[in-house]
């Protein structure tokens, strides 16, 4: 990548976290146990607070982070750095790469041995955190591959699209108050499920989801807020952007498809969204930007876009461990390209009515699955919707089972400037009582 | 009502802030512009912060409410009362009854001439602002004769109600960012139009919403926390209730329609939702609780709830004043009883999946509207979708002209104990460039 090099810390090349990177995220740990703001660099969190201040200070950084009130680097959320704006955020990322880069280390830290471990946290140490507080979490469904297959399940292949899809980036609002970081585990959910579906008279019953799933997608977190009543124009709407994450949508599908008509999904959802822990600047994706899928339908002005390649190319890949099994096994593979709608269309056609949009929310691509059955981002395409089951080594799977672990991993670029979130990984429990 | 008496503040009969009501709201004055908690009381805002210290100060509220860090009382928010929990509101009003009861005024407080208005803010000088801090804010469905109404014209009255209605608290997430207290106005919407909705091939436009209408809602705040993954028992909902609102749903049918399927409303709601300024206590409604619409199907378990009265009957109102009259007129009276769901059961149902609720969170019931057309809760209802005008003295109305202004309004109780939200209303501007 562009702004890739050499770096006096040791890092793996096949480390996500390269030079090229530098993500955000809130980290604590034993000894220390505030939330502060951490940037990821090869094994480890950068404690950025411990270079804004004190003996190891580096003036740029002080300059750009420190003396806020509140502080926003001994913060238990990224909102006060993302607030900053854009232009800062980014002198604050390339004082830091500034900071990290070259062959010997600033003569404030030691010149050999070991990384002073309360300035660089090594990860295995660093305790993770919610990285910001989210106002309002809007849920999009713009991966169309996914949308395609699961509206072929139920409605087959000539009305899968609903007529609107093409047009307006379709979207609904999500629950922000269940949204957790990555290692949080995960309750069954339980609630109204109709079993059969085509049952009749269609009396539910009340119990534990049978059909948990998960959807593969990427999280969008905004930095600046919008007046209420003023739209954010589709090519001013990437100065809104703080960063990305992953994020995977559990889904209850049993409970959801009882329940979402007519005014969408609830209970199928709103128990649980995980993002990973780091929240990785566009400037870091810059260079795999490529198109998404191509749409064929005339845009409305206000989501036409000038630049063509407005999506993103992250290798993405969906592993589960089942409680038995040490092993992980990849049961996904595919790119976060597959999207017929941008972040910034998605921002302009938010915000085209007069919504407002504040500094930490969150908005999520839709599931992203690839055009073949290996691509697919979720168990209901994967096993249609139960039917076909998934061998597992010795086990097989149609949905989540208690004691599965989903990890999502996503990675970019090449070796020695890769990109990546960190994982997003989440334990399903049992339901509580 | 039980707890009504006398009080030495002046009190018009007629007024909806009784010593029976005594409700919570954010207020500030030009003199003192930091927003803080203020208590409404005949045509005053009593400015808690002057009686819970200084020369004033009233012992037992200082007991309950000061010292806490930060400050509940000298706050931007209610959030700090409301987390303090049922019993202790609960205390903080009963010492407010006391400081108000009787015929001589405490004698910290000039015996006679005007109220101190540092004390007592008239009404009219208060600057009311967003009582709570919203972390999610979820729109329910449970005005059946509304739903009934809506469903029989697009589908029929065979197929209005959808199979799951009468199961479950149908409901929907809504947008948290726009919710604005009364008075705040409103930016008409632009967004995607297929007009008429029939349209083929179904081309849409997009332009300034033709078809902008209100909904007649009564909001919940919730006081209480509760854990993810750890449902709320519908018995035990009224603990997580701090108290209610007016709410305005403001609705873009010609938006919505062309949007909603398959995942909800979207922009044809986020753009706008007015609360009145003024929370009114679970036990100021106490003595007016009865039996709502009566649901003829089983229900499960977790929404089965031992008491019956279980909504509450408060007359309501919708008035119109338009751009070039001084005159409102009122276009609908119907009352908050009309609802086939409690608040207790839709916490319920919202928490059995284990989504956890935030203090400050809020509900909304949906729309409610009476059984006769005289009682419809929106324009949709009244004109029929805009086939038929209403008469407003010599103008006529299908759906809301920049310039109208929108009020709700509400009252409970008897003469010398009444109860009301104070006014929830809102201007139509035209839309932003
Ligand atoms: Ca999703
Ligand atoms: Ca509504
Ligand atoms: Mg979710
Ligand atoms: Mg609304
Ligand atoms: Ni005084």
């Amino acid at each position: 990548m562009a702004d890739s090099g050499k770096s006096w810390v040791e890092i793996d090349p096949l480390s996500e976290f390269s030079l090229a990177n530098l993500p955000f995220g809130i980290v604590s740990t034993k000894d220390r146990p505030e939330p502060r703001v951490g940037v990821a660099i090869g094994d480890y969190a950068l404690d950025l607070s411990t270079i804004c201040s004190g003996p190891h200070k580096d003036e740029e950084l002080s300059r750009l982070c420190w003396g806020h009130s509140p502080c926003i680097i001994v913060a238990p959320t990224l909102n006060g750095l993302a607030a900053l704006g854009g232009d800062r955020v980014r002198e604050v990322r390339a004082a830091l790469r500034k900071f990290l880069s070259g062959t010997t280390r600033p003569f404030s830290i030691n010149p050999s041995g070991p990384l002073p471990a309360h300035i660089f946290i090594p990860l295995s140490e660093a305790q993770m955190h919610l990285p910001m507080v989210i106002g309002d979490y809007t849920d999009f469904y713009a991966g169309m591959h996914h949308a395609f297959a699961v509206g072929c399940m139920f409605r087959g292949p000539n009305n899968a699209l609903q007529p609107n899809y093409k047009h307006l980036p379709v979207g609904y609002h999500g629950r922000s108050s269940s949204i957790v970081v990555s290692g949080t585990p995960i309750h069954r959910p339980r609630g109204q499920i109709l079993d059969p579906s085509s049952a009749d008279p269609k009396q539910p019953a009340t119990g534990p989801s049978k059909k948990l799933d998960f959807e593969l997608e990427l999280g969008c977190f905004i930095s600046r807020p919008n007046d209420m009543g003023r739209a954010i124009p589709v090519n001013d709407a990437k100065d809104y952007i703080f960063g990305y994450v992953l994020l995977n949508d559990w889904s209850a599908r049993d409970i959801q498809s009882w329940e979402y008509v007519p005014l969408g999904p609830f209970n199928g959802k709103n128990f649980a969204t995980t993002i990973s822990p780091w929240v990785v600047h566009p400037d870091a994706l810059e260079p795999i930007r490529t198109t998404g899928i191509k749409n064929d339908t005339p845009l409305q002005p206000y989501l036409a876009e000038t630049v063509k390649e407005n999506v993103y190319d992250i290798q993405l890949e969906v592993d589960i461990k089942t409680s038995g099994s040490d092993m992980s096994m990849t049961i996904a593979r595919t790119s976060s390209k597959h999207l017929l709608w941008s972040f910034p269309q998605m921002i302009a056609h938010h915000t085209i009515g007069g919504c407002s949009l504040r500094t930490g929310d969150l908005f999520g691509s839709g599931t992203i699955s690839g055009p073949s059955p290996e691509e697919s981002g979720s168990l209901l395409e994967m096993s249609e919707n139960g039917k076909k089951p998934l061998a597992l080594g010795s086990s097989r799977r149609t949905f989540l089972e208690d004691g599965d672990t989903l990890v999502l991993r996503a990675v970019a670029g090449t070796a020695g400037a890769r990109v990546g979130f960190g994982e997003c990984s989440g334990l399903v429990l049992p339901p509580l009582s």
